[in-house]
């Protein structure tokens, strides 16, 4: 092969393609329903946007360069931090909330493998302006109406809260640099350097065993509740947290999403987020598992903005159609050719090429156009799938066609003005 | 500002975002509907295979650089390149002809201007596998289809043949390169350049008037063809090429394709044109009025696949949409809010949750997440306008809510259980 594709990335084939947009379109049509309008910023961002707060994990994967004119500039490697840069510059003074979604690729410089691509889509949202219990549940439930509108069964939907461990840090002192470092080794799940960090931060060792407790507590609502209670008892100032948290998920129960799991050990590997945070995992994907990550960030004033409350998450929308695929869910080809016209001679491409006109105002419709003979026209149609072949023989002179059924193998004369009428039959058949 | 876009690249607010989507869906429908299936293919590519015959001015502008594995990477400046590569590489054992289309970013570092930007958007399709007049006149028919289907009025579809002047410089001894590169400078529309590039050459006076005379070759077709004739009498083998090129426009006009001009000044630039070639042209866009182009070539073997005859064309999405602009085409903003539910006090937000996830069934429905008094939410729907609110009061204690028309200024109470058919009612109104 003299070229290929640069390593780590895809090409989307017909069909594959169709699945894609299908999905997208599903994806699409639930967020626009909970009133999300849609925004896109540019592919690349200057370098120091996506340094400033990307946890050094993403820092390490970058694509960047400099253009023509010396400029720094990286590939996004996710589309929180560029959105919120859009929302700083062009959205400030609109008025609350904004919900924001988006659709996009992004870059990261990994080890390719199942399920984690160099160039890769997400289609997430941000709601901005909010930090009500209501505002933070809703981006949750939205998640649960996608995954419900997409027919994905095997799926764990895992709340946590990052303001809990966040609080327990800073009372022994540490600082939010420090603090964000330790999310993101939490969040690699790395136990062994765990220890070794919280050891160099000299905590009391009761302090350790409270952190490493929070992060054991998973499992259905009434019971880890009960169990952070106790574990965290006298601490105020993190009940408190633990009680606003709590208020979320009675906001969640009214938007009827009741089949979640709590999970204080999520850290999630960007700086940002601090209090509620989410993951979705699909268990059926292996080590690539997470389909869906969210949860409640201030940023706005990292970008020069005025500080302002937003909850949102991405879907990882190429593990979202690996999953689809894993538990056998047919999608649709919405690109399907139903028709294809043949001129059963060269001087019969003119009238062949009106019949095919006639026949695409409405419908997906193909035309032989390699001057093949009938019989290895109609060998492509059967190779392709294409069910109804329309030929266009002498006939046509009286204003006649011959329709064929490439699978029950018949045909029948049709009057070119009934042509549409009869198409719209066989459409009605073939949704 | 301390973040901005980068110089040359926009951020796309909502409505607008919408206007875009709903432009792109009636493109993607009108190819569908010929027969073509959507492909895609990574942003960055190789920078050799983007090099290899790209034309020097697109080489000149690529945002190339190194990623972490050393690799030469470059960001796509257009896509039939790409395409063609994704061709070789995993179609080229598929039944012929393969219909793909693309709709996609492409980057180019240029001077920032009106209808021209670092990072646009192509849509486009490419015809492989057979070099008949039908086939090529499909491509051009696929163009004016859509530009019919869009609404556009105010264009131009002009037609040339690159053949008949590659002729002329062969028949003087001049190789494919040079071919290449006097076209990229009749591209540019550089007259003094030209001169000066075929003085260089050193033609004979004759043949220089004869190459110079075919670029001012424009107008309707019987007369262009009728000077062209005297033009190149007695170079038959030019005069083929005319012949060739006239079945296109044949074809053309059996796809009830009549409206065109030819102007055989059209060089592209592109390397890899072979014949016929084609352009449309938006005048109320001003300098950068192009908005479609395409052509005939060949370009499967120079990435190592077998030869195969092709024909294809982009759009630039980004001119499509200010000429629809120009024209006063007004797009529907397909992401409209048509409902807003409201709870009148904190503790009937558990209700209001409730009743927005019920319209939200069907309709676009936004939440009052902000908890503030009603009267500030409704200011918020009218700034926003949302033409519907959906107060939830105390009465949802008996099943009703008041449901408030923002425009008429009027209100009445509904039962929750009535609230389905009323709001369908409403939205019936509201397409």
């Amino acid at each position: 092969m003299k070229y290929s594709k640069p390593r780590g990335t895809r090409d989307f084939l017909p069909g594959e393609m169709a699945a894609r947009r299908y999905v997208e379109q599903m994806i699409r049509r639930v967020f626009i329903r909970f009133g999300y309008k849609e925004i896109a910023t540019p592919t690349f961002e200057h370098l120091e946007l996506i340094t400033a707060k990307s946890g050094e994990d993403i820092v390490a994967h970058l694509y960047h360069f400099k253009d023509k004119g010396g400029r720094d500039l990286a590939l996004r490697p996710e589309l929180t931090a560029p959105v919120m840069r859009l929302y700083v510059n062009e959205l400030q003074n609109s008025p609350k909330p904004l919900r924001l979604y988006y659709f996009g690729n992004c870059f990261r410089y990994e080890r390719p493998q199942a399920g984690r691509y160099r160039e890769f889509f997400q289609a997430g949202v941000e709601l901005i302006g909010s930090s009500s219990p209501e505002a933070q549940a809703e981006v949750i439930a939205l998640v649960n109406a996608v995954l419900e509108e997409l027919g994905i069964r095997e799926y764990e939907l895992h709340i946590g809260n990052i303001g809990i461990l966040r609080k327990i840090l800073a009372e022994n002192g540490i600082g939010e640099e420090v603090q964000a470092h330790i999310m993101g080794v939490i969040d690699k799940g790395d136990e062994a350097q765990l220890e070794e960090e919280l050891n160099r931060l000299e905590l009391p060792e009761e302090e350790k065993e409270v952190i490493l407790g929070v992060l054991e507590l998973k499992g259905r609502r009434g019971e880890v509740v009960e169990r952070a209670e106790a574990l965290l008892a006298g601490r105020e100032s993190v009940l408190k947290e633990l009680r606003s948290f709590e208020e979320i998920l009675d906001a969640l129960e009214s938007f009827g999403v009741k089949n979640y799991h709590l999970n204080l050990g999520i850290a999630r590997g960007l700086d940002y987020y601090t209090g509620m945070v989410f993951e979705v995992y699909a268990y059926k994907l292996g080590a690539e598992k997470q389909i869906c990550g969210g949860g409640s960030y201030s940023l706005a004033e990292v970008f020069g903005g005025k500080p302002v409350a937003t909850s949102g998450f991405a879907f990882g929308f190429d593990r979202l159609l690996l999953a689809l695929e894993k538990e056998g869910v047919k999608l649709p080809d919405t690109e399907r050719t139903l028709f294809m016209v043949i001129p059963m001679g060269r001087e019969l491409v003119p009238y062949a090429i009106e019949v095919a006109s006639l026949v695409r105002r409405s419908y997906v419709c193909e035309l032989e156009v390699m001057r093949r003979k009938v019989k290895k026209a109609l060998a492509y149609a059967d190779a392709k799938g294409i069910p109804y072949v329309i030929l266009v023989g002498e006939e046509i002179k009286e204003g006649k066609v011959l329709l064929k059924d490439m699978r029950a193998k018949e045909q029948r004369e049709v009057n070119v003005e009934e042509l549409e009428s009869v198409l719209a039959a066989i459409a009605k058949g073939n949704p």
